[in-house]
């Protein structure tokens, strides 16, 4: 394949000459200009008099000392864009840069184009200046509302991830990662140089890690900063890398070092994507400049420039100290103030001159903008996965097997000669654990290292994206669909905990976006919580653990869902849902043992739309009257329970009236008024009644269901089981007796709400009593198969 | 220093002879047989008649991949130690490898001294194998009940990081760490190669890491598996690692190799602490041998050892298909029971005697069972740091400040002449951001690497940890802890969430450990949340996250305690209750920023020892009769807003009859049967009534004080503000509106439950309406000084 046939090598281009450099170096001076004058200045913008202390904003919020390193790199990134005509992504590591890239953006135009209330001209400049880091205003940080932007890099660490997720499938962008301020410490990050082990130079696009080094974090120095060239180049080209070394405080010589790196750079990419080899050599930059490049070297007689003190604010008493205030003077007035505007106070024309062409402008890029490119995915049809339930309740299998059948036509459908693909699967070595290998029928494992006869699904242009870190399945998706593309991260429901201060950033990054009209619409973040605590018996206690739940429920409603699908159909439904949902997270709970099944397609479609339903097959009511007491069930194995203690109750306790609701989309139970998909107060009290007791089977820890339903009528009557943290490894069944949600359990809680008096009451509880002793004994001389595997009954599954 | 000057070099200790290999060769039979055995075999333990499908366990779990490479390691370290009397611990990084290790501590003794009902002899023996991942039984995973082990590794990618904190301040001892099956993906684990820059070898142990590289994880390769001994030795060379590789599948030529191998790391280990120079050589062991060594090479034709195959159970049909069991006979009979039992059935004695003397076993390691070294702090006396507050509500200081001064002068006291200290402060790069700089007096930032003019409180020697990675924080101190020694996790609170799934895990390791006798307690985990949500007004929205509080929550009550120190002195007070208290996790949550201060010493001591308490002060109340409604804050900023918005009741609405309440102790909420600092319900009724509406300001998310208070009487009268998860980069004052937890916010809602009808209320509602409306005009035109910090009022915080 001779992909970029066309690119012209480095011995084509033009050198960069003095007029080019000089060029760069006046887009670089007003950038810092610019940087400065957004932390410091509130008026007196192009420093037209003296600064006056009134000029200087009253808190000076913003980060000073990653800023020219990041504006040196976008500005020859600009030039090498004009001359190659390529397509770029620049990813901010250190976010907190945020003043630098909000500086470039604004250069280049395409922040006055989404901000036209901030304009190139002499009133934007000033506009500019008052509203960054000011209330309502531009957030500190790399954020959402930055152009060019789908990393707002506010916790390090994913810089690299995210680069690699929007390369992926994009064979065209070159993402530009700049790593630096000490995130090259962070677990994550340290993990994401594995990339090439990943990225397909044939079919993906290509990565260019630019390594700042500026030798400090906060306050202290970084490890990378203070490791030697041969030790970088080493740890580097051990993972794949090719590094070019640029160090340097002179700005001429960094700059003319820095272009013929990115030079060397580009000509390494495009001669990597022409070969059908796998890569071991990609480039990447190691850039060693001073923290705080230009601005102020000594503050109070204690060095500044180059060291951990020009971290945030290099002057931060300028608006009491006349010494301090001077100095910024002089430290903004070498910048040239008269060279960075025209007579009128606008950007001069010599300087936005450098932008690339309107499209190809970084803060432009529609990759940093997914959902301008989004195309829906084809979906296969639902009916040729469903499965058929004749009687609910008694078939069992596993529900992601179903739902890897249609992931795996999936695949095949999103393989069109126009498009690699658009959608992939990310899972941390779990895929065929989970059930989902379905897939390999139609894709291997991406890989990129050697291949051994005796592996299973590995290829270089495989589609599922395995490996043994949630943190890189998880930023890895998030990169692919920020920039446009599907996905599913499929995980191991403890271990999707590892990387659930992503999904936090992600559900922020979405709830942010969702208010900005200039940003798409992009696809969902899609979680698959499987391989649940309920049955990670075999594993054990450390495998058993519910909470991402947890963290996701308080989080952005417009954002936010949870979904408990009880079995494949629903799971089904969901999944086809989810793939077409948008600016949404959606966390799927379906564990992938083989489960009960009760829905038909239909039910599970009326289901899913109505997230929460009656199951009358299961209860015991007449329409003519209210139920005594309502058995309610989230999630699988809480389903599976209250099917079983639902037919003990019918068989052993005729006369008592309850029914047994579903619930399937968690948020159903919020009120109205705090989730859309919240019931409404009619529908809630169809469901539950408007003041009978609920004994509740939660798939996770109980009292989330309480934070739920507060603000529902009576709250108190719901009384809910879940998984209390008993765990060991032991048996399924014995995973619902140690959490007091078994059958008997939750028959022996409704006893209690049963109205007085009810014959029989007495002999259930002794029933329920005796079996939970006899499981107790059961478990004390051996363990057996599985009742609900083996050999299901209702009645007795301890047996 | 020649701190080991009495060790033995390579070239004093006798050579590997041939029968000690046969006897290392003999152990490792004796262990690979038990955990098949462990695997497979519910009777006929000793193969003493053929295999019958009764003899096989009903369900097979446990993973057998991993066990062969970390018995030939166990094996050749007991030589070791037994030849030169050094002190080891083995941290199982892939803790799946559970019931190798369980063998291994079993023929070196140490599982029957514990587990006396498992002894050495035929009957247990037998019972170690019915027992071996049973209900009731042996966890599959190397657990807290597994002798000798601090870590569980059911979550990869911890476990060099544990090694790291149990060899710190360890002078003695040596942590073998190994890193397998595919840990060394994650990113923790990667991130946690930098080690050799923060270990101090005149001060601390050692760690070898052995990276056991046996080609797969669960169903694919490695990334390191596929890797070059050349790339792998540039990728640990460039981060302070001397690696030597060992690579076979011929067991005496592997055990001979690796023997030479371990002698030559211990003989670099003893130089490296003999000099006073920092290493960046320290000593690492690749081992390369096949998954499932000894295990059978094909099942149903198809290559299983030396393959992923192998991971887990290589022959999955052994009760139901005569093949597979006649395939685990033969595997089993290879290993020959009649050198591994005695006549007996016992443990041959050829073997015992291969264990070290007993305190030396891996598996007895006092250092592994932390508590037992465990020497209470020496405390300052809290009075030296606590702060006069001569009247509530009015001095403004930063209460992490006076932590700081209290934690400096710690340092000292801990520094003495037989111990190089046992407390650590662990920070990402934040302690002078967190205001705890005042430890900078008495010790230094601890680094290895290189030292400049320009640094700060660098020193090899210091014993502040600070690296930007949370986990490297969190699991250092784990280790730390666990080992026996005393810690504090000072973080920003949105990015505590990075590392929360390691707490989650610590949190079940304590529960578990606390039900075991021999574990002794060790010092809690005392993690430090501050620089929270509400005051990253400049950092923005993604630094503003409290959802550690919710992670936490539903975990074991026997651990879990969640502090909100609302001022100075119950920030000291809480802190020297955490640093005393043992087995616990204590988070505490307490801004950095100057706050309000409103307890004494001694009114901070009754108010932590009660868990919330009335303010009598702010409220306004008689004695003879119950408030009209309660005023209730759990954290610093909430009890700010519930002062101001009291001090606006009192002054405008003086006929209303309020109280106001401070919790302190998270738990307190808690109904007392669900968790130990849960209030009584008497004493819950005197702070909150029995029915009156509660407006409840919250320093988290609302709906976590929901679900505490569920099981409390009428849980729907506490309406609670708190974080919503608005925000941006604005004003602290601003956030609180955002968030509708102002004082404004709160009175109007107070006012919805004053009794009917009562004067002044439209006025005050009116009044409340406008400050609001006043101050949202105030960030419209701009931003000024934030009213808490320069001229607190409480009745008008936005002029």
């Amino acid at each position: 394949m001779m992909r970029h046939d066309n690119f012209r090598c480095e011995a084509d281009r033009p050198r960069y000459s003095a007029d080019e450099l000089a060029a760069d170096l006046r887009w670089w001076a007003a950038a810092n200009y610019l940087t400065a004058a957004q932390i410091y200045l509130q008026d007196n913008a192009h420093l037209e008099r003296p600064l006056a202390a009134d000029d200087i904003k009253p808190r000076l919020l913003g980060h000073w000392g990653t800023g020219p390193g990041l504006s040196a790199i976008y500005a020859v990134l600009n030039r090498v864009i004009r001359e190659t005509e390529s397509s770029w992504m620049f990813v901010t590591g250190p976010g907190h840069g945020g003043p630098s890239i909000v500086a470039n953006v604004f250069l280049e135009g395409t922040y006055s184009e989404i901000y036209p209330q901030v304009g190139q001209d002499a009133a934007g400049i000033t506009a500019l200046c008052r509203r960054f880091s000011t209330p309502g205003g531009i957030p500190s940080h790399v954020s959402v509302e930055t152009p060019g932007s789908i990393h707002e890099g506010g916790e390090l660490g994913y810089s690299l991830i995210h680069a690699a997720g929007a390369a992926f499938d994009n064979p065209d962008l070159i993402v530009a990662c700049v790593i630096g301020d000490g995130e090259a410490e962070t677990g994550p990050l340290a993990a994401s140089w594995r990339l090439p082990a990943f990225l397909n130079a044939g079919r993906d696009g290509a990565v260019l890690p630019i390594l700042h080094l500026n030798d400090a974090k906060i306050s202290a120095p970084t490890v990378m900063g203070r490791s030697s060239d041969t030790a970088i180049a080493d740890f580097l080209g051990a993972q794949g890398w090719d590094p070019v070394f640029v160090e340097g405080d002179d700005p001429p010589t960094v700059f003319t070092a820095l272009k013929s790196a990115i030079d060397v750079s580009y000509t390494k990419i495009r001669k990597n994507q022409n070969t059908d080899q796998p890569v071991r050599d990609w480039p990447a930059i190691v850039l060693r400049t001073p923290k705080g490049w230009t601005g102020p070297a000594y503050v109070d007689g204690v060095p500044v420039e180059g060291t951990h003190r020009a971290h945030q604010v290099p002057l931060p008493e300028v608006r009491e100290n006349p010494d301090h205030r001077r100095q910024l003077e002089e430290w903004l007035r070498g910048y040239q103030a008269s060279r960075i505007f025209d007579d009128g106070g606008a950007v001069h024309p010599d300087i936005t001159a450098l932008a690339p062409r309107p499209e190809l402008r970084m803060g432009a890029g529609e990759h940093a903008n997914g959902g301008k490119l989004l195309r829906p995915l084809p979906l296969p049809p639902l009916a040729d996965y469903t499965v058929d339930v004749p009687d609910p309740g008694r078939r069992c299998l596993s529900s992601t097997q179903a739902l890897g059948e249609y992931l795996r036509d999936l695949y095949a459908l999103d393989r069109t000669p126009d498009s690699g693909g658009r959608f992939r699967l990310f899972c941390p070595d779990e895929t065929a654990s989970n059930k989902l290998d379905a897939v390999f029928e139609t894709t291997g494992r991406c890989w990129q290292l050697p291949i051994h006869d005796a592996d299973d699904n590995l290829s270089p242009s495989g589609r599922v994206m395995e490996v043994l870190s949630e943190h890189l399945c998880q930023g890895w998706l998030e990169g692919y669909l920020l920039s446009g593309r599907h996905g599913i991260f499929a995980s191991y429901e403890a271990f999707a905990m590892i990387s659930v201060s992503m999904l936090v950033q992600h559900v922020k990054w979405l709830q942010h976006a969702q208010n900005l009209a200039w940003r798409a619409p992009v696809a969902s973040m899609n979680v698959l919580l499987t391989s649940t605590c309920w049955r990670n018996d075999h594993n054990g206690f450390s495998h058993q653990g519910p909470g991402v739940l947890d963290a996701v429920l308080p989080l952005a409603p417009g954002v936010v869902r949870v979904w408990l699908p009880p079995d494949a159909n629903s799971l089904l439904t969901v999944a086809d849902q989810c793939l077409r949902s948008r600016d949404h997270v959606n966390v799927v709970i379906a564990d992938k043992q083989p489960h009960l099944q009760y829905m038909s397609e239909d039910q599970a479609r009326e289901q899913v739309a109505a997230g929460a339903s009656t199951w009358p097959w299961a209860g015991n009511q007449t329409p003519d009257r209210e139920p005594d007491v309502v058995l309610a069930a989230a999630g699988d194995i809480p389903a599976q329970e209250v099917v079983a203690a639902a037919e003990i109750l019918r068989d052993r306790l005729p006369q008592l009236r309850f029914r047994v609701v579903n619930v399937l989309d968690l948020m159903a139970l919020l009120p109205p008024d705090t989730h859309p998909h919240g019931l409404s107060d009619g529908r809630f009290a169809e469901l539950f009644t408007a003041d009978r007791d609920v004994v509740f089977a939660f798939h996770g820890y109980p009292r989330a269901v309480h934070q739920l339903v507060h603000g529902r009528p009576r709250p108190d009557r719901f009384h809910v089981r879940g998984y209390t943290e008993q765990g060991t490894t032991t048996t399924p069944f014995d995973m619902v007796v140690l959490n007091g949600m078994s059958r008997y359990h939750l028959v022996t809680e409704v006893l209690r709400y049963a109205p007085a008096p009810l014959d029989g009451v007495d002999a259930v509880a002794d029933y329920c009593r005796n079996q939970l002793e006899r499981h107790r004994e059961h478990i004390r001389t051996y363990f057996d198969d599985l009742p609900e595997i083996r050999d299901w009954t209702f009645v007795d599954a301890a047996r």
